[in-house]
C-alpha cells in the first residue's frame, strides 16, 4: 500500500474532502508555516536564504511541522516555494530582499518557450520528494500532509514577467498576440504540474493542492482556455487509482465555481469574496469547498474573529463537505495568539453543524 | 428645463441605458481622456501639476474633449479626480510622481473621523460645477456628458489608509476593530457623495457613475454593509424628478450584480472577469450592462482587438442595454491608434444585434 494511502490518526481533513460525517470541521490555513510565527524565522534566518530553506529537506520538514505544535490543526502542508518547476527548468529562481521571486532568465521569445523541457521530479525535484518523504516519517500518522503545486497559467504568468506580475502586461501580450506560443508554454506546464504532483503523490503526500493564483486576472472565455483548460489536462492525467483527493484553488474564480467543479478535482477553494452558501448551492452536490475567512480578520479582537469564523461556518450550515481555511494566505504581522483564537472557535463553533 | 435633460444630437448612451433601441452599441471608454494621448500630455505639463489640471475648469474641459476630437465616441466623461471630497473635508490630496494619489493628512482616529463634515459641493467643490458647466457648453449637444464619484467604501479606504490601498490593514482593521466608526465615516460620505452628484446633475451632467473601484476586496456580508449600504442612501438621496441615469461599478463585483441591481441603480459596469451573457441572464431584465473587453487586448494586433470586440458584443447578444467599455481603465501606454481600432469595430460590428 502506498504512503499515500494509509490513513491518518486525525483523519478529518480526508473525510470532509470525501464529504463523510466528521465531528467538527477541519482547519489548515495557507502559509501556516511562514513569516508570522517566531521559530519559523528563527530556522529561516539559520538557512541563510529562503531558497536554502526551500531546498532543504530537514529545513522545510522542520518549519512545516512548527504551526502544528503549536496548534491543533487538522493538516499539514509541505514547505515549498510555489516557483520550484520553473526553476528546475533553468530559470534562475533568486529572492530580492523586500521584492519577492525574480526569475534571471525570463522566458520571453517562442524561441526560449520552445527549448523548455519538462523537469524529472525525482531528480531534479528530489529536494521536494526528500521533504515530503522526511515529514511523513516526522508526522508519523498524526495528520495528513498536503502536496501543491502551481498551476500552469500562474507559473506561465511568472515565468514570462519575470517576477509576480503586476499588470500581466508580458502574459497578457504573448496570450493575445501569440496564443500558440503561449499554448506550447502551458501544455509543457501541465505535463510538469501532472509529473510533480504524481511524484508527491508517492512520496507520500495524502491530499494535493493546485494554486491557480493568477486566474482571477483573465476573462471567462481566457480561464477557460488559457488555464482551466491546462488543469483539466494535469487531472486527466493523475493516476486514477489511489489518487489524493485534489483541491483546487483560483483567487477571484467565484464566477467559474461550475467549471471548476467540472475538471473532476474534489474540492475548491475559494477566496474571501466569494459567498459560501451561493457556493455550496451552486456547486456542493460535487464537490468539498474550502475557505474562506478575509485574512484580515486576524488582526481584530479575539471576539470579532470568533464572530466571523461563526459566521463563514453558519453560511456553510449543517453537514460535512467544509475545509475550513482562510480565503489567501496568512499574512506576516498576524500574532501567532490570533491563530489560536481561530482554531479553537472552528472546533468549537462547528461542531453543531456536525450533530 | 434642467441642462441634464436636454437631449444631446447623438443619444445612443442614453437609450442604451434605458434600454431603448439604438442603431449601434455605444461606447466609451474608462479614462478616455488621459495619458495615452500625447495632447493630453502636453496639456498636464502645461498645467505644471495633475491637481491644478483637474482644478482649473479651462484645462478640465480641454482634456475631456480630447478623445472625442479622435473618435467618434458616444460619450464624454468629466475629467477629475476621484479624491475631490477628501481633499475638499480638509485631508490635503497630493501626488507623488510615480506613487499616485496621498494625503497629507489621512484619517486614523475615532476623533478626526468624528471632526469631519460634508463639503458644500458649490463653493467647495465649485471649480469641479464649473467644469461640468464648461463642457457642457463646449460639447454643444454633440454627446451625453457623464459625471462621477467613487463611491463611500472607495473613498473612505483611501482616507483611512492615506494612499492608494494595497493590503488595506488600516481600512479593514478599522472595519473589523471598530466598525461604528467606519459607518460613521462612511454616513458622512454618503451624504457628501449624493451632495456632489446631485449638484454635477444640476450643473448638468447627463449621466451619473458611482466608481466602487475597491468592493471586490470585502466579503459578500461586509461588501452589503458597508459598501453597498452606502451606494443604497445615495440613489436614495438623489432627487427623482429628472435624476439622470446611473451606473454603478464594483471591480471584483461579478457575485453580487443581483444585489447591485437591486439598489435602484439603472447599469451595472462589469469588470473584464465577468461573463456578461450571464451577467444578462443574472439582472439583464433590470438594468443595462457596461463593459467590459479586457484592457490588455489594447496592446493586441488590430485583428485581435476586432475579434474580441465581436465576442463581447455576441456575448451580451440581441437588443439594446448594453454600453461598450473596457473592464478597467484604458493603461497610459496604449497607442491612440488601438482605441480608433476598438470604437471602429463595436460600431461596425455591433450593427447586426440592432436589427
Amino acid at each position: 500500500m502506498p504512503a499515500s494511502v494509509e490513513k491518518p490518526q486525525n483523519d478529518r481533513l480526508l473525510r470532509a474532502l470525501a464529504r463523510q460525517p466528521v465531528d467538527a470541521t477541519p482547519v489548515w490555513i495557507m502559509r501556516q508555516a511562514g513569516r508570522y510565527l517566531p521559530e519559523y524565522r528563527e530556522t529561516r534566518a539559520r538557512a541563510g536564504s529562503f531558497l536554502t530553506l526551500c531546498s532543504t529537506p530537514e529545513l522545510a520538514c522542520e518549519v512545516t511541522l512548527q504551526p502544528l505544535e503549536r496548534f491543533p490543526l487538522d493538516a499539514a502542508i509541505l514547505f515549498s516555494d510555489i516557483l520550484t518547476i520553473p526553476n528546475a527548468m533553468g530559470l534562475g529562481l533568486e529572492f530580492v530582499e523586500g521584492e519577492g521571486p525574480r526569475f534571471q532568465r525570463p522566458v520571453q521569445s517562442t524561441r526560449e518557450i520552445m527549448n523548455l523541457s519538462v523537469p524529472d521530479p525525482e531528480t531534479e525535484l528530489g529536494y521536494v520528494m526528500d521533504a515530503v518523504r522526511l515529514i511523513r516519517k516526522e508526522l508519523d500518522g498524526r495528520v495528513p500532509l498536503i502536496g501543491f503545486s502551481g498551476s500552469p497559467w500562474t507559473l506561465a504568468s511568472y515565468m514570462v514577467e519575470g517576477r509576480a506580475p503586476g499588470d500581466f502586461r508580458k502574459a497578457k501580450g504573448l496570450m493575445y498576440g501569440e496564443p500558440r506560443t503561449l499554448h506550447h508554454l502551458l501544455d509543457i506546464l501541465a505535463r510538469s504540474v501532472a509529473a510533480y504532483l504524481e511524484a508527491q503523490m508517492k512520496a507520500g503526500a495524502q491530499v494535493l493542492m493546485i494554486f491557480d493564483t493568477w486566474g482571477g486576472v483573465l476573462t471567462s472565455d481566457a480561464y477557460e482556455e488559457f488555464s482551466l483548460r491546462y488543469v483539466r489536462q494535469i487531472l486527466a492525467a493523475l493516476p486514477t487509482e489511489n489518487r489524493p483527493p485534489v483541491i483546487l484553488f483560483s483567487k477571484g474564480g467565484g464566477g467559474w465555481l461550475e467549471a471548476m467543479a467540472d475538471t473532476g478535482c474534489d474540492a475548491l477553494g475559494l477566496d474571501w469574496s466569494t459567498d459560501i452558501t451561493k457556493a455550496r448551492r451552486r456547486v456542493g452536490g460535487q464537490v468539498a469547498l474550502q475557505g474562506n475567512l478575509d485574512p484580515a480578520l486576524l488582526e481584530a479582537p479575539d471576539e470579532a474573529i470568533r464572530t466571523e469564523v461563526g459566521r463563514v461556518l453558519a453560511a456553510y450550515g449543517e453537514g460535512s463537505g467544509h475545509v475550513f481555511n482562510l480565503g489567501h494566505g496568512i499574512q506576516p504581522w498576524i500574532a501567532p495568539e490570533k491563530m489560536a483564537v481561530l482554531v479553537d472557535a472552528v472546533h468549537e463553533l462547528s461542531r453543531q453543524y456536525h450533530p
